[in-house]
């Protein structure tokens, strides 16, 4: 008998990441950041809260940035495919003796407010209220003309349970890292549901936290020029690491630290992963190219900070950090 | 009680448009222009085929050129999720007295040899050989850098007709453009499985012909130094139309005819199109910029030619051709 | 006993094209094209005139916009090495006949108006206020990302005269078209003083007559970028060519018009030629790659229109215009 | 009695800064490098030598790799703009006490070999044959696309010395960094000839010795795809430094070593500074954005190292040297 593949067959289909919301101490600083330098569109503001999206992107929001006393985050947000999904996956959570509520979202519909096993507060709903696309405004554009959101990163003091417990959900292995020898650990995986690399990536750290949130640009060249902007405009030690090339999802990267310290990766060219035969990627860690194909090292702050999400206390990880080697 | 969604679950899984063979007169010739000039991957090459691919392609072909008397086009063909949707295939496709067959198809798994309502020839297989992806070995870019295939697109002489077969099996509609007036009419349609603007597309004309193979590149550079490229190296007279920007799709496109005219699209920044609340676009044939954003006139060939599929009739197309009004 | 180089030991030194002053009819539609579209930098603006500049240009102008009741163009502007040569300058134009004043210029130090012997009205100087440069303030790049003016390109009724004339004051040919057969004409000419393929040109048509202002950006990007915008915001009709690459030049370029009819050519990819043995490149008139180095034919209207220099009568062209042969 | 200005009546007319000769120890391995890797074209090349150009340059060699016993640098090349020049330059330099021969040169005319004060060879000359111009050849641009040499870099042991030296044979300032203070003292200087930020630079240190060679392209994606290349085809040892924006020269920079240690700079993306009046920009020597306006700190091999002159013993510098301070 068949066992149940759960990419196709899945308890509840989760379409992709598709938004976040961030806690912010200053919502002006934010906004001087994310609109008029990074180029997001600006969706709805208040005095609480700003909501933002790129060029191409329908979903009236894909980052949220609430006023907050703390630079924390309130909640990962998955879109899924139906109503019946978003039903499906409230008994799933349930049962689970995972918490569950149906708190009033601004601009989405029904939203079921939950969290994995680790307490990472999760979002799930089927249906947003739909912004005009912006993909042929092109006078629009702005910063590093910003298309979409395209994954969520977070540490996990687990990586082989965060692996599970999504992949139960019919998130997909794509690349991973893991330690070497005779019974190797995982140390990193990118998992993905819309197609390409990840939409949701987890790395060995004390956890749960958010590493950073990966924005999509059309083209090398908007990443270099917002290095150049931010570099002339205030942002330089907001410049935290690249441009460079992974090896691991082959991505053209740049890490910024919002006013709050909170992580976002500019990132282009990728790859396709729909196939269902299509082989995840294992790279050890000791290979120094799965950070930077082109050999530059990162700096301590990107292995160690992170943002922490809203009430939850993060936990020491079941694997030693391994010692940051510069190649 | 709920209709089913063909989309979300369909009779068997397309996983996407995943290869094309075409006959071509000259393999020498054909090679030339596909390997020396465009920079696709040689997978393996016979006295009779060239296995061709993009430099981030798994399976082991994208495009097959076969030696032939004609410079037909063999078969359209879709990746499925399985081998158990490729049995529902068969059984699906026999009901409809379509004709099924599993023929032995080189470096393929099982395939289903069948055809549209149409006659348009499809082959239907859950797995290929693998090859390895090139994508981080750069040192064998050339020309293009042309990543994978994305996209089928064909001349129908009934534009309803292919849409109604096509969404049954779960093809969702992204584009369209229909005629004005109280009781329009689809003319074209761009219909997609992977989650990006296409993986097959119909246009109203003489056919079932192919109208091109789609193929993707990182860069709009890629696209630019191409045309230098053929304009000087002899092969000015195979650029067809374009560089340009589509208003559908939003792409910037190349069309290149290959030495028998069967013609490629060279093809980059279109978008994702996964949320099931992503309403479909409609354009106007009466609005210029769908066709190119930028207000360039298409040649007549381009509105005329396709190449046939093996011992297939084309039949004239239900609505009347539209005059091609230069913008 | 050698014969004087006009190149190295010119009458006065030339250094380059540095900017030209146009009538426009409204400040304000001219400021929403030129500003807020193309991204031009504003130096000062009154009532009566806007002083634009590029990103990287320390020269306080190098495009004014004159409020005029005609569409027409005002002078060309070139810089020369010193008051010394201004004054060479003034002796030398006085020499022959023709017009030299010193009128009062805002913005620029001792400014000698005069005119070549076409009664192309031209105007020399050798200081010019100076404004920051913007290279390094890139949250400032808007539009196109201009970085500078190139060269100025005109019609002129003599060719060879055009040529002998500017020969003369030290102009250097790099690139040139004629007529084939035994005695060939001279058709247009490309020449330079700053190092590049031009500063001044010269087509045969009506003239004297401005074909357009070329100016450069860093890249091919800059170029697509501003297609997409002039074509979604409202500016469609003011794309006249392109883009396209030139085989004259290897000029990747996009030719527009202004509000008023002035054509700005956005345009890079050129290529250095200071070398005093850098031979001038021939094109024979019935060569199409001179035009579009990709096949794409001109529309009449680029062979046909320029602007008029104010009060200055065109003549027709001494050799008959060629007919405009598609390729 | 106005001064003579040596930028515009120099003693000698030096075009710009044409060729550099290599000496390497495997000719075999520097191929690989710089014809394979690099994708310089190759004009000649024999048992001894290898002649390299870029593919806009006409002069028949812009790096000449010599098979030598050593890595050293045998002379760098200029060209002067007449034979006249060459002559003129034979008798200041005789008069100077500095050497003077006139040895033959494979493929370059008349040529005056001669030293500057502190023992760097020089290769003065006029005529060069000339090779045909790649730049419309797209089908042979491979790598890099590396278009044209742009400058050579020196570690002097007094850059006072330096800029006096060659400010005399009017080479003209465009960027300098000074030590702060009541007395600054000149640190690195940037001189040009041909127009653009520089032909010749000098930093403070060890020296005569070669820094590097500058080797420029149309594109910043022409510099990231090379090291996409490198890093990925056994090069990742010799990528050095970058990608990366200078603040100096506003270039895109990428640093590489080549088999033997001689060091490389791909670079793009610099101005004009042709203007009499263009005035220099200073930098202090603590303002970290002079060397990368991102921030990223250089490696101490790149403020060490460099490559010896054949024969020529470097000597110590003047200022004691700068602590490397990372920003």
């Amino acid at each position: 008998m068949p066992v149940r593949d759960p990419v196709f067959d899945p308890p509840f289909n989760v379409v992709r990441a598709s938004h976040v919301e961030l806690g912010v101490r200053d919502l002006k600083r934010s906004r001087a950041f994310y609109v008029d330098c990074l180029g997001l569109l600006v969706g709805d503001e208040s005095d609480d809260a700003l909501y933002l999206r790129g060029v191409e992107e329908r979903n009236h929001h894909s980052i949220v940035l609430r006023r907050s006393r703390e630079a924390d985050v309130r909640a990962l947000g998955f879109k899924l495919a139906s109503e019946a999904d978003l039903d499906r996956a409230a008994s799933w959570f349930a049962r689970r003796n995972l918490p569950t509520s149906f708190p009033d979202v601004p601009y989405q519909g029904r939203t079921l407010r939950t969290a994995d096993v680790f307490g990472t507060p999760l979002d799930l709903y089927a249906r947003m209220e739909q912004a005009p696309s912006m993909l042929q405004k092109y006078a629009a554009y702005r910063g590093a003309r910003i298309q979409r959101i395209d994954h969520l990163n977070c540490f996990t003091p687990d990586v082989q349970g965060a692996y599970d417990f999504y992949a139960e959900l019919g998130f997909r292995l794509t690349e991973y890292s893991e330690t070497d020898g005779a019974d190797p650990k995982l140390w990193a995986v990118w998992l993905q549901r819309k197609g390409n690399v990840h939409d949701l990536a987890f790395t060995n750290g004390s956890g749960p936290r958010l590493h950073h949130v990966g924005v999509w640009t059309a083209s090398v060249l908007d990443i270099i020029h917002i290095c150049d902007v931010m570099a002339t405009s205030g942002y330089l030690a907001n410049m935290e690491r690249g441009p460079g090339r992974h090896g691991i999802s082959n991505a053209f990267f740049l890490y910024v630290r919002d006013p709050d310290g909170h992580r976002i990766e500019l990132f282009t060219s990728d790859y396709l992963t729909v196939d269902p035969d299509h082989a995840p990627i294992r790279w050890s860690l000791t290979d120094p190219q799965r950070q930077t194909l082109w050999g530059h090292p990162a700096p301590a702050s990107w292995f160690e900070q992170g943002s922490l999400f809203t009430g939850v206390a993060p936990r020491l990880p079941t694997l030693a950090a391994q010692p940051i080697v510069a190649h």
